[in-house]
């Protein structure tokens, strides 16, 4: 058996994504920005892309910027909040412990640029308080930034409580709906979002393509400089049938949102419920308000990168962080804002589902861990000291 | 008949690129960082892509960071160099006013934030004089960047003599080979060039994807921050079915480099000398130095924007300018660098050719044109200006 379970790392594009990209770049082929037929087609096909994905989150299509994935949506959207904070005299950027990194090191960047930024904490649930972003709005905030779900333990931050906060204070909302969007509702109107942004290939659509959404009003400076595509937000030439793909692949998502949310949910507290029966593992992120694919476990006295491995060679993929990080060997900065200790942190293991796994892959994952996890123990000299109470349990 | 001849603008892609990208979106659908079995195929693909494009330029493997695109690497290889500038007291950048808008653009950020920027003239050949670099270079010249072909009359720049002198001067030397990848023969080891940026949809691959040369030892610091991808010089899930179509594009170009270099040269020069007879006419940039499928022609007495939509319903489709600018009315910054007057910039037409296009087509474009020239002359008040000897003549 072969299972793929590690959705928020990639996901396997649709059939129908596929097929739709491949007309595309055979039959529309012309530059969206060429005034003759062809690239008058391609802008024809880009504004109905526009349009679609700007219905499928409450926008309209003029507020939706189409980026290269994520990772460009969120650098520009936050460096586009500072500049804006710098002419305006604000300096102070809030964001959270536990942000992806194209969050954190612009973030990073930016303070050493002399903005003044706030880091929330988070709490053991992996909710961020919205008392916690109330106290630390100040006159000079520009920019509050808080990601819709978190990438490697789920959970669903209070982006419409947030987002209410921020619209009250004149403060930019940005919320990085990467791992979100296509898997849960999304009404960037209701939930008073400035700012969000969202990458394709995490809802079965193509690599390589993002949105970044900017509400009417709100500046927005470009990142990539050079032509005038995308009215001057976004310079080069659009990635038709990436963003098409894209489209077709978010369209696909909302249609099916409540019947995947349903089935996935089944699949992950199956899940849920199996790993919790092996002695000193722990649920990472709050049992309810997470993604209906996520579950992140810790089990004491192993280690990730070993489990991922043995789990691979009895056929289920999965991983222990984000795949951003998977080459690193320090433990998962999310499980630390989460207050795991740094030896428990290391034993961490992700497996996000899609609509396309089946109760019976949980089930064999479900007996594949415990039987790996158990082996692993076995030769783990901290499980020995743990066992032989030369060291205390930091899980029960 | 319908022809496309708007190849600088954009490339009808390949089928086999096609073909090599539908099956990699469907089969290598993993996160290259994933260290499961999907995600090490993933990463082979990747590897595989990135030794292919590095042989086509005469580079190694890790001297190849992929992009979005060329605007994207450009705006990189520019503020790298910058970053580099700033932190050894190095703060003269040196490029050409006939640049693209990504760097022209990026230069003028640049500019904002305290660096000094000589922009070089062209000349009326449209090539950039090597003296002319050498005495623009001071001892605080931290880049030059010089494009190798311009995107719009297609003028092949000195790139060998520039490389050399930049070298001996310690200075970072970056080419936008944007134009020139996939059409003449690049090699950055030959050439010495550090930086050269590249985009796949200009040479029959496919959009969003493009690909940055750093030479080693040449530091270059990341754009898009965020996770480890490309070694930490590009954050973003990389778009692995793009690069795999990029790759096979620019090895299929590779393969028939001569071919189709001699084959679009012959087209060129017969729509040259056809255009040529029409009066008061003329060829912008160097007769001999261009790209094989390069030709741009100002017709005096008429507006580029009525010629193209004139073009379009005969079934020519053309550009007037670069597609980035073509919303704009401003005439070509690239024309007035190599000394057109505004009112004969006005009335360009670019055409570019592929290997697809034959002579019949050029034959057919060479009557329509001249047709289409003639009758928006006959409706022109300045034409009849020209005609009643009220105003003078710019082209003989």
């Amino acid at each position: 058996m072969r299972i793929y379970a590690d959705n928020a790392a990639t996901t396997k594009m649709s059939k129908a994504v596929i097929d739709i990209m491949a007309e595309c770049m055979g039959e529309t082929y012309g530059n969206p920005s060429s005034l003759h037929s062809s690239g008058q087609r391609a802008a024809e096909v880009l504004a109905g892309a526009r349009e679609s994905v700007a219905l499928t989150l409450g926008a309209e299509p003029k507020e939706i910027t189409f980026t290269s994935g994520g990772s460009e949506a969120d650098n520009q959207a936050i460096r586009s909040a500072a500049g804006w904070g710098k002419k305006v005299g604000k300096r102070h950027l809030i964001s959270t412990a536990f942000e992806h990194h194209a969050v954190l090191h612009t973030l990073g960047k930016l303070e050493e640029e002399g903005f003044e930024v706030t880091l929330l904490p988070v709490h053991e649930d992996g909710i961020v308080r919205v008392e916690d972003v109330r106290a630390a709005l100040r006159e000079d905030t520009a920019l509050v930034s808080v990601m819709f779900a978190n990438n490697e333990i789920g959970t669903v931050q209070p982006i419409k409580e947030i987002g209410a906060l921020c619209r009250e204070n004149g403060v930019i909302f940005h919320t990085d709906a990467v791992q979100a969007a296509g898997h849960i509702r999304i009404d960037v109107k209701e939930m008073q979002i400035d700012m969000l942004s969202l990458s394709a290939h995490k809802f079965h659509g193509p690599k390589g393509v993002g949105a970044l959404y900017v509400r009417k009003g709100v500046p927005l400076f470009a990142f990539i400089e050079g032509g005038a595509q995308e009215r001057g937000r976004r310079a080069g030439t659009e990635n038709v049938p990436g963003i098409v793909g894209m489209a077709r692949a978010l369209e696909l998502a909302a249609a099916n949102l409540e019947e995947n949310g349903t089935y996935e949910g089944a699949l992950r507290d199956a899940l849920i419920e199996g790993l919790a029966k092996i002695p000193h593992s722990r649920l990472n992120g709050d049992r309810e308000k997470r993604l209906p694919g996520n579950v992140n476990f810790c089990f004491e006295g192993i280690e990730g990168e070993s489990l991922l491995l043995l789990l691979d060679a009895k056929g289920i993929e999965a991983s222990s962080g984000s795949a951003c990080t998977s080459g690193s060997l320090d433990p998962s900065h999310v499980l630390l804002a989460i207050g795991l200790p740094h030896e428990a942190a290391h034993g961490s293991l992700r497996l996000t589902l899609s609509s396309e796994n089946t109760m019976e892959e949980v089930e064999y994952m479900v007996e594949e861990i415990a039987g790996v996890v158990e082996y692993l123990r076995g030769i783990s000299p901290v499980w020995e000291e743990l066992e032989k109470g030369e060291r205390r349990h930091v899980i029960q």
